[in-house]
């Protein structure tokens, strides 16, 4: 109506509990500015979102009405507005965002709803974007999705259905042991390909001797002298290893791609690719903007 | 050579990373009276050492010589002076007392070395004195002793030796997991019996999975409605559940003990009861000051 060009035709949003990231995105799907800011919901209160997010996209918005279509957090009971959870069997292609309030009037926010799971009880929130993402380039995909991070997620998937998910707590015991147990004192920096590939090795078979071999790492560094990087490499190992015999039966002869985070989706993928696996290596990121941006099309309103 | 009617015969001290406590101990091995402080020694410099220990036992010290005999992190290499590791087998009742320096020249201080074992890799330091302690008063012991703590050791003990032992971080996995994690969120106090052996049960016979249930008490959370007596008791129960099985070798038709804190013991032997087991359960305070009273009185010079 105005005629004026505008810099976005809409806004895609990640807001997870720690971080903030917002695309500036063309109608053909593409993103033509990234911004990002640790502002993520655990640190903010509720009167505090809709700045935080302002303040991120301003020099995005014209005089017009602006779509924001947002996964993650946000959509959180704690979060700007629930988007409730729908439960799985269901397609991540036909989740449907929700609608919610904003001061703004020209910005007319959507979030994309989590997922559930009642058996075994599960719940995910942001990866559901990232496999729509997935599905939209892949439509056929018959197998298996593993997200790591820090709460790596394995979700199953067929006729483009989350059938089932399960979620392993590993990136966070890695990040509680590393920084708040006694092994503090013996991980530092660092990466040791041979001490990561035996740990995996080791924990894949005797999965539950992961409480004692994991105070291994302490009493070694004791024993034998302080090796940070080869300690690092094995505290991974070790909690990869556990989660990848637990979730055998999820990726055991199926077709499998690992989402990720650079460094986080190798490490996964090598150590799958050791089971004798074909992985498919994919940039979380990236999915997470495709995600958004397929829903976006099939359910925001045109904007004027 | 006073005549003086001394307070203490000599002072038995238990100083590990996060407490310190001192009894006034009589000649034929009783506590007269007993004092603690939370000045663990990781919370110490080394010149405040002598300071701590003086400030407890002070009152007990007359004008004479005073045999201070002490076990815990106190004899680490970073602790007031290193006793140097004895490696397994070995029998606990043997370990000589090591003399460290002080400045006050009235306190004779020795420090009971710890334990090490070269494969797999794993040390002790405070629990030798409690196996010491079990081990006089039961001589004849074939069989395994369970001394649940931050670090849980499993030991197995044969003809007076520790003939092997194990260490997991099930305590300290607990303490960082209800105060760091996610999972923070759901656990609060209080105990639920059932919950408990329920997930007893289901960690022990799928241990690999521990990862995932943990996640699943958070999510029950949110899709049930929180219960934090029973996040609790469940927390517990996957983690003891994974190290019983881990352990199984240990305890598997043996003699066992488990030497612990009243709760802490008192969880164990619940969880080896329910194996079929016949568990002994011995307060752990007792057998601390049983073995520095045994190991005091073999190797200290007499008091003049």
């Amino acid at each position: 109506m105005s005629g004026e060009t505008r810099y976005a035709d809409w806004i895609a949003v990640d807001w997870g509990t720690s971080h903030l990231r917002a695309w500036a995105m063309t109608s053909v799907g593409d993103a033509r500015a990234e911004v990002g800011s640790d502002k993520g919901m655990g640190c903010l209160e509720p009167e505090e979102f809709e700045p935080a997010l302002l303040d991120l996209i301003e020099p995005w918005l014209g005089s017009g009405e602006m779509d924001v279509t947002a996964c993650g957090m946000v959509g959180s009971r704690q979060g700007w507005a629930e988007a409730p959870y729908v439960a799985v069997p269901c397609k991540p292609l036909e989740l449907r965002p929700v609608p919610a309030p904003t001061k703004a009037s020209r910005l007319t926010l959507r979030l994309i709803p989590g997922l559930k799971q009642e058996t075994p009880a599960d719940v995910m929130r942001g990866e559901e974007t990232q496999i729509a993402g997935y599905l939209a380039a892949h439509p056929g995909f018959d197998g298996v999705l593993c997200l790591p991070g820090t709460h790596t997620k394995w979700a199953e998937i067929s006729a483009g259905e989350v059938v089932s998910f399960r979620t392993f707590m590993t990136g966070e015991l890695y990040a509680t042991l590393t920084k708040q147990s006694v092994l503090r004192h013996s991980v530092g920096e660092g990466w040791d390909e041979a001490a990561f590939a035996g740990a995996v090795a080791e924990a894949m078979s005797k999965p539950e001797m992961l409480a004692a071999r994991l105070f291994s790492i302490r009493a070694e560094g004791l024993l034998r002298g302080p090796d940070p990087a080869a300690a690092n490499a094995r505290l991974s190992g070790l909690l990869v290893g556990a989660e990848l015999a637990s979730a055998r039966p999820y990726w055991l002869g199926r077709e499998i791609a690992v989402i990720g985070a650079e460094f986080q989706a190798k490490v996964y993928s090598e150590a799958l690719a050791w089971q004798g696996l074909d992985v498919a290596e994919v940039d979380g990121s990236a999915m997470t903007r495709a995600g958004l941006t397929a829903l976006h099309h099939r359910y925001a309103e045109p904007v004027s």
